[in-house]
């Protein structure tokens, strides 16, 4: 008997549709007789607050919570809107469920592919994971305004850091490091400058660090670990740090590895309270949108983090093979979004089959 | 009868007396019979703290503020002696100045020098200056914390932001892309997060840059610049950024340049109610001090940015061109810090004359 994956699907705006389309294509190869994937579309994003006035509602947010998962395409819709002005798709859909769904674990891996290739010109042996802290830091909306449009206006922003909130994605940095081979961890912050909020990280890691005596850990500033990523990124093994210095070194990362149109994230609950969410980094580029432009690699390995995620680690291998050999294939002739999502199916499906 | 400098100098820890004498020396050569540059030593950093208890005295103040500029070589020492922990060298000295002297503008040019290259494999053309915001955002050291060392710990940090604070430095980038033949300005925030700080920017960018019809504007979230600055660089002209959003991306700048031992800054108070600050973007590297191993061609370009600030970019044009010629120059052979300054030197006093 199969196990059932009840899962959410957000398909989104501008390029989202396309690339779950074939992320789910690539799902459904690999889980064939193995896992019993029932979908559920929700239409959130921009187009449906243009049509409807709701980002989410209440109802939205109890059936999603009903799922064993949540796969998210991208959402925003055109920048230039004044209907869509200041991220209120962003905060009202992406945040909002990261939030209410506790994703304390932002889970960003980054490689260099051989075949791909990186902007830099000799990147090294590339294999880090960022696990970015997603619930608190100074994306708690925790800010204000005061004398709005005149010349006394002050703005604020606040960055709150709990003890709870930092030493629970510190620990889930931990065990992940104790399972690659390097056994490395790195905290990212701005510790002489922040200095209550970086006192705190830098305690827990020291805390929790006690417990693993196994993990070398360093630390490094914000700033300096930009240079890092740019002249010598294979030193890094898994990066803790809080969500905005991760929002930021994680594009970074996509950048230097194969680009943005490659890099997969996982919205974890690692306490499975609620349904965990996976979305490619990438936004909606609603400029290329419904032309197959797009590569729809970032969202089909967001897949074998979910995979991984419901305990399918073979699965989730056998989909990362598949990229793998995909990426090694590229020749210069430009695929669709629909032929490259159908050639990682199929040797997902292949790559399954052989290691059964 | 030639323009008196007073001229305060900070030679400061680690690498920073060694750059520091190399600066001057430069200094000295281009400036003979053209500017009187009387120097006053002030021995401040890690060494005096750990000696006196004292960081930064009212009368070190006092007597800094009585000059017409600042030069500092770098300050902090080991990272490990716990005497020095959570950057306390860097705020009670460098902070402290930044924000009592009001270095609104913090300048920080990127250029890639063909000669020296850069871990990108295709750079393009990059000719860009930072302009970062200085005494403002979360660098006010408005946070605090409670239930310290308890599970219960909360720490917050507060990013402040004015309109008086944000409309100078914004008008300081417009009249900087104004003097630049591409004349382009872009914002760098977070303001689909950061919506109050991001508003004040972005409100403030749109009311200046009315007055500026012939800057060409565009604004990019802060992640998304990492990518740029990697993958397309030669893209920016001015970046006008907050005090943190400054910090990192102009590590990066200097990453994808020539590397940050040539990567030059300015402390400016355009006002000049208090004299400005020059120094390398780079830091005290205690661990290469003494040994003639750095590079003193940052500290050699603030000079440069120094001696702009002063009315005189005839002889900061002779520092650039001699910059430029020793980089085109670079052997493999290493040289030490004094051999890399004496050939600038060299070259600066040179390149005055051809222009003279
Ligand atoms: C769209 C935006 C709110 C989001 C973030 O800042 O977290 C995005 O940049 C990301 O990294 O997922
Ligand atoms: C030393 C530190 C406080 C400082 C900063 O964060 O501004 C440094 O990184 C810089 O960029 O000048």
């Amino acid at each position: 008997m199969s196990q059932t994956l009840k899962l959410a699907v957000i398909r989104g705006d501008g390029i989202g549709p396309e690339v779950v389309d074939e992320a789910l294509k690539v799902l459904h190869a690999v889980a064939d007789g193995e896992l019993d994937v029932q979908e559920t579309p929700f239409s959130l994003g921009a187009e449906r607050f243009l049509a409807t006035g709701d980002i989410l509602t209440e109802d939205d947010m109890a059936a999603l919570a009903a799922h064993d998962a949540i796969l998210l395409g991208a959402v925003g819709g055109d920048p230039r809107d004044p209907r869509l002005a200041g991220g209120i798709i962003e905060r009202g859909l992406l945040l909002k469920l990261r939030f209410a769904f506790d994703h304390y674990v932002n889970l960003r891996p980054t490689k260099v592919h051989a075949a791909v290739g990186s902007p830099l010109a000799d990147p090294g042996e590339v294999d880090f994971v960022v696990v970015r802290e997603g619930t608190e830091g100074p994306y708690v909306g925790n800010g204000g305004a005061i004398r709005v449009d005149t010349p006394h206006e002050i703005a604020t922003e606040v960055s709150l850091n709990t003890a709870h909130g930092v030493e629970r994605v510190v620990r889930y940095a931990f065990d992940l490091a104790m399972r690659r081979p390097r056994k490395h961890l790195t905290l990212v912050h701005k510790s002489n400058v922040l200095v209550h909020a970086g006192s705190l990280w830098q305690r827990t890691v020291a805390a929790v660090g006690a417990e693993y005596p196994d993990v070398t850990v360093d630390y490094q500033h914000v700033d300096a670990v930009t240079i890092h990523m740019v002249r010598e990124p294979s030193r890094f093994d898994v990066i803790v740090t809080d969500n905005l210095f991760g929002d930021i070194i994680t594009d970074l990362a996509g950048a230097i590895s194969g680009g943005i149109g490659l890099a997969a994230s996982g919205n974890l609950n690692p306490d499975a309270t609620f349904p965990s969410m996976f979305e490619p980094v990438h936004g909606s580029a609603p400029d290329i949108a419904g032309q197959q432009l797009a590569d729809p690699t970032a969202a089909v390995l967001s897949v074998a983090l979910l995979l991984d995620h419901v305990g399918r680690a073979d699965l989730a291998a056998a989909v990362t093979r598949a990229v793998e050999a995909d990426l090694a294939d590229r020749s210069t002739t430009r695929r669709s979004t629909a032929q490259i999502g159908d050639a990682i199916a199929g040797a997902a499906a292949a790559a399954r089959t052989t290691t059964a």
